[in-house]
């Protein structure tokens, strides 16, 4: 984690404050369990609410140090917190933890973290969502040119670039609810997950009280496949991201200037060129998208644990578990402000589309000839002629636009007179079927 | 592609014929939605359809080194293949394509393609399923040591071991079914995807015919989140086959020899030490795995186009799609033939969960002494002592049973007589759930 | 592989023609030195060399198929291979291979198709380094303007650009070199290492035969972390590649025009748009990139096999030795013709430089105005604020020059007259050192 | 970064408080070299580092607070840094970072911290290479089983196990000795590296007073290549970690028990079964290893900046520069301390390589078979049968030794008596070239 690229809210659901206070909320709840099913006095169990429950909510600094002395001396986290607990819960402590083993405690644990950070991340692809949309309606026929291969190729509109982004974004949070369900099941199962000492009615009733499901069958671990589809679906929301970053960091160019990024009183582009206005946001979060990106690796791995599971997940997970969300969580409300404060300019839009003499319009009249009786391949050598044509010497003196090469090229003249060369290219065209696409992506 | 990991049905689907047979359906039905739609005379749609359709579906050898051959000039292989396909149709070709752009046919051709290979993956995972629960069934009650960290814990049985792996394939059979519907759209939107040349209704007819959803909005090209996710979804279940393997391959260690691949008669397992049967199979799974996993950095790399599209994401797709998906298809069914014949050893395993003199059942001894009203930390310790007892003098002459070691021990016999321990122990306790965790995973 | 993207050379490397040539070469020469030393019969050994050479060398896709037959039998390459040249040796065969196991043939077979792909490789950025050594002194005083965070920053030449791409390729060139050393040895330690059954001096003798170093300590296998660094050798190099490829997309975006892809006549760049030249080989090289940089994962995780050796990592090497191998050397052959055809359009270079009014200059009159007194935080704004007045009003009637703006500035026209204002923007100063660079990176 | 794998000295390289000292450090030479230029007043070059020094010495938390202050408003971290420096140094602080860009500072500071963070690293291999050369040597001739496909195949000794794993991690060393070389390089070259507005002599001063070697081709940063080859040296440490660490939990299974990890007084090793001794060292850096390999892909993707830079490779950088050394150095030392302290089991060793009823000896036998006349294949045979007789049928009441079904085999026995048969198998010729092999790793 680093504090930079962090927000309090995702980075609290990582602290040792609240594992440990999910830790208690476990096994409180299995103690209440298992007090009513009778494996343990039920008196016994309301004391471990009673009494843990005061100690769990006011942990402080001073309790996770003595947590972490005991767990030197033990060398086992679990086990380190439960003689803490029993420290301030007493005699009825013995109760606890009874017939489970530490990854019931841990990978439950996990499983509320990561479904709640889940849920924050839902959020801000909602806040997203909505800004993307502002602003595809407010740009829903801003002429811009459409680029393929980063050459100017027919005219589009701003609004229906953002249509497609957000539309991205939306698949995103579809995979990021369907990642959240495979990761919110609940594991009290026992050594090896037989349930051989505790009642699969304990894991029943946590389960519910958690919000979460139960895990149909467990090794002692709840199975990692389901982590490593959660951190896969952050790795494609990442690189979603990053086309997005992309998109802007490109329009911000100094050659295109279309958009860009607010620019803050006060800020400086550079230390040594004050003229400097840098697309930094979006660069930054190219960065950020390799780093969440990076994290599917890993969780991968983790999935071929030996036979009813071994630890070498535990440490990946104390890594990519919190940077994988944090981080993500930070870009995806950086994504937002940029994309709410984006500056746009379709003076600009409109000056490079019109920047290499029409060209733009190029296939509309291979289409227009095509249909005139020309056949494609005659029509197409035509076009490319005049295209280059223009292209070529667009900035000498004696320049031509591409209508007028066009007009001057006997067979296309031939075919196709001043009048309907201007039908053929009429940019109205373009835009017919703009509300379709909005129909679709935004609804009616 | 490695020839000796590929099926011949999942590589036909990656076969110069397969794509120029799918090209030519998509340009001959868009061809036909032009026609109804008066947007191209419907004669030639016709023309289109009963001239075009024999050529493709007699394409030879000679043909595709003919298309290769335009390639070579044109250099684009989409027009290649069209005046390829013009030169049988004749005049009618030049309605073919018509406002459509290559991306229109390639990605949605790929589309076609990666929902066949899913159809077959679903199926592979189908016969997989079967076979895994076959077994699970046959050994529902066969018990073995389950083991943490490589270590004894406790005991299992190998039909639940399997009912584990099978409910983990189930669901890499949803995910692979969720990915399917990922990349299951259609586009044909021209250049840059606005529709300015051609209807959105061609796209709704030819999506409709190929059972495709239309691509809400596409910027040319079908946005490569769709296929980043789709290969997660491989990516998830190479782990999965590598979490099996791995098991396969612990068993058949010489140490644990529980399990053990089908040794073809006439095999040889070493060129140098005949007396070698090596888990080959197993070995060649994690392999492969690690193949399948590796295609996912490159496709999530992939979606972070420039602009509406550049053409970078072709060359790794034309890696990626067949290899990928062959890859996994062989190891899919490699997996399902090994697990089908894998010879099990029932009294090795009987024979290895007693070799540690008992202390796999220290669990269970803990828990009644808690019970018989010892504290948690006094009734580990006991039971801790008791078992390295056993453990570290096991081999020694005088090396004693954890049971007789727990006897021999005050703290202990104070608590819990010979008669309590023992049925304290008593294996019938560790299966009990074993119905219950069936049900779950297999349904009632 | 793919085929469009592979060349004969490489691809020949990896042909089943090659790999069984190079194993007979390794199975006769350790006969040799095993006759030699008395170990086998030095008369069995001449026959090994004089019947199996003419076999070896006449190896048609008929013996691969037998020997594939032999294969289906056995399950095993090596033994099969072996059994199909004792067809061809006869009696003598049963001294190949003695006290040799097959990883021995198999690991110093891929040593020698490694160094041989690397040898390629070598050539490949020897190629590439003339081609950028000769556009970069062709282009030494070229001006353009260089552009940090894609935004217009200070004049630098395009001969500077190309020259840091020169010393990055002559980085990849010595960390290619390197790699290759790292996997250029030879293992006949037969089974698990120990020479038990084979003499050390077999394997120096063959080593030296073969051009390879001896692996000091084998376990059977040659050890993996040689063949991960191999591989992330290449992909650092496709790294490179990418950056090179991501300039030359940049100076071909319509908008910047400063450079171009060779365009061949018959070339079409769309198949809709007949007006398009794209950068299509500059974005496959991105693509192939991704590639390649991709089986470094794949490659690192082949290091951890199991006790002495397992064969997880073969199936992998299957894959990644050509695909890796290959692809490098077809990108590597694409760029040196892409940038030895590269058009390069000094002018429209020019033209971008000054498109931004001047502003390009704004360090050096930062540095003029502090050495004239200003603070350095009160020269920043004074700079910053022209820089900006320049910028924003450069597409409007009255918007003046970055040279006008400062002149009009009350607090830098007290520090700084024209003619000082003039001095420091003289681009003269710009180029001042590009000898100095230049000879650290092509000598003097 | 996490606490709990992390070791103060390699923590403290990436504090804010080294970092500003760096970077002041690397202000205060350039103005001296500038000063002695006479680029800047000399008696402000010295006011500098006479004023800056001690508040750079003396760096506060409420300092760091400061400067974080300064760089909300300015947006820019080094801008910040100056401007805190200026507010201690006063007027001569305008003279700092003349005619030099923030790059100069960050790049030239993370050189600096990645040749200590190696220099660490190279110290942690040398301990780490101390530690398994003295077990190597006190287990030089302890027989153990070597093991290809976890399958018994040869014996070897534990001793020839830990020279490989040396070999490996002295490679890994040389490894990192060059990747610290390929990062060593400082860059003082300006806006777009093209030294417009500082001397090259400056760039080389402070260079040479670092210990770095001059980039000889900056383009504002020093090129991503260096750093990616840097990130992919540590990768394929982590993944010789992983092997070695492999290793040693295999050795730890429960049926195995050659070896074990130290296990503490007080350490509990499951919360639920107080009978366990897990080898939870070598599974954490398991997981460890996975972690730091991840870290090579985002370092891949770092390398190709646009143009002469742009800033999205240092989000990156602020995760896996710290995480990559801090985790490796964490994990060396854990690896280090594990082996040193690792109980050996030599009695197990020997009671499973005698487990199988003597088969692995079966190539010596083989061999013994072919030099008595036996066709290969026929000898080959001939072995597997008795070997899989005694392997099959080891557990039962009659089971015979391998020596035993060779002799009772009528083809082996009438090529070789019990006298030959002896000979053949004897285990001393297993280690006659032990000593080879030392002197080829550990000099003579």
């Amino acid at each position: 984690m680093v504090p930079r690229y962090a927000r309090p809210e995702m980075t609290a659901i990582w602290s040792p404050e609240t594992r440990y206070r999910i830790w208690f909320e476990i096994e409180a709840l299995a103690a209440e369990a298992m007090g009513d099913l009778g494996t343990i006095p039920a008196e016994d169990a309301r004391l471990i609410r009673e009494k843990g429950q005061p100690r769990a909510d006011a942990i402080s600094a001073a309790d996770i140090a003595r947590i972490d002395e005991i767990e030197r001396e033990t060398r086992h986290d679990v086990i380190a917190f439960l003689t803490w607990m029993a420290e301030g819960i007493g005699e009825s402590a013995r109760f606890m933890h009874q017939g489970m083993t530490s990854s019931d405690v841990l990978d439950t644990c996990l499983s509320v973290q990561l479904t709640r950070a889940a849920d924050l991340l839902l959020m801000d692809l909602d806040q997203l969502l909505a800004a993307l949309k502002r602003r595809a309606e407010e740009h829903k026929f801003t002429p811009t040119v459409g680029r393929s291969h980063g050459i100017h190729a027919e005219p589009t509109t701003f609004g229906l670039k953002l249509a497609g982004h957000y539309a991205e974004f939306a698949r995103c949070r579809a995979r990021i609810a369907a990642a959240r369900a495979e990761v919110a099941t609940c594991a009290i199962s026992g050594p090896v997950g037989t349930f051989a000492s505790v009642d699969p009615r304990v894991e029943e009733f946590v389960a519910a009280k958690l919000g979460l499901a139960v895990e149909p069958v467990s090794t002692q671990v709840i199975p990692r496949d389901r982590h490593a589809a959660f951190f896969c679906a952050l790795a494609v929301t990442a690189s979603a991201i990053e086309r997005l970053a992309t998109e802007v960091r490109h329009l911000q160019r100094s050659e295109v200037r279309e958009a860009e990024e607010f620019f803050h009183p006060g800020q400086k582009g550079s230390s040594a060129m004050p003229h400097k206005r840098n697309p930094v946001l979006s660069e930054n979060l190219t960065g950020l998208a390799r780093v969440v990106r990076g994290y599917a690796t890993p969780a991968l791995e983790n999935v071929a644990l030996w036979h009813e599971r071994d630890i070498s997940h535990s440490s990946v997970e104390r890594f990519i578990g919190p940077d994988a969300t944090i981080t993500l969580d930070f870009a995806l409300a950086r994504l937002t402000g940029m994309m709410d404060k984006l500056t746009i300019y379709p003076d600009r839009m409109v000056a490079n589309l019109e920047s290499l003499g029409g060209v733009v319009h190029s296939q509309k009249v291979l289409l227009a000839l095509t249909q005139a009786g020309l056949s494609r391949e005659g029509a197409y050598k035509a076009v490319q002629r005049a295209a280059m044509a223009t292209w070529t010497r667009l900035a000498e003196p004696d320049g031509r636009s591409f209508r007028d090469n066009l007009l001057a090229d006997e067979e296309v003249a031939g075919k196709l007179g001043a009048e309907a060369l201007d039908g053929a290219i009429d940019p109205q065209r373009d835009f017919r079927h703009v509300d379709t696409i909005f129909a679709r992506v935004f609804g009616a």
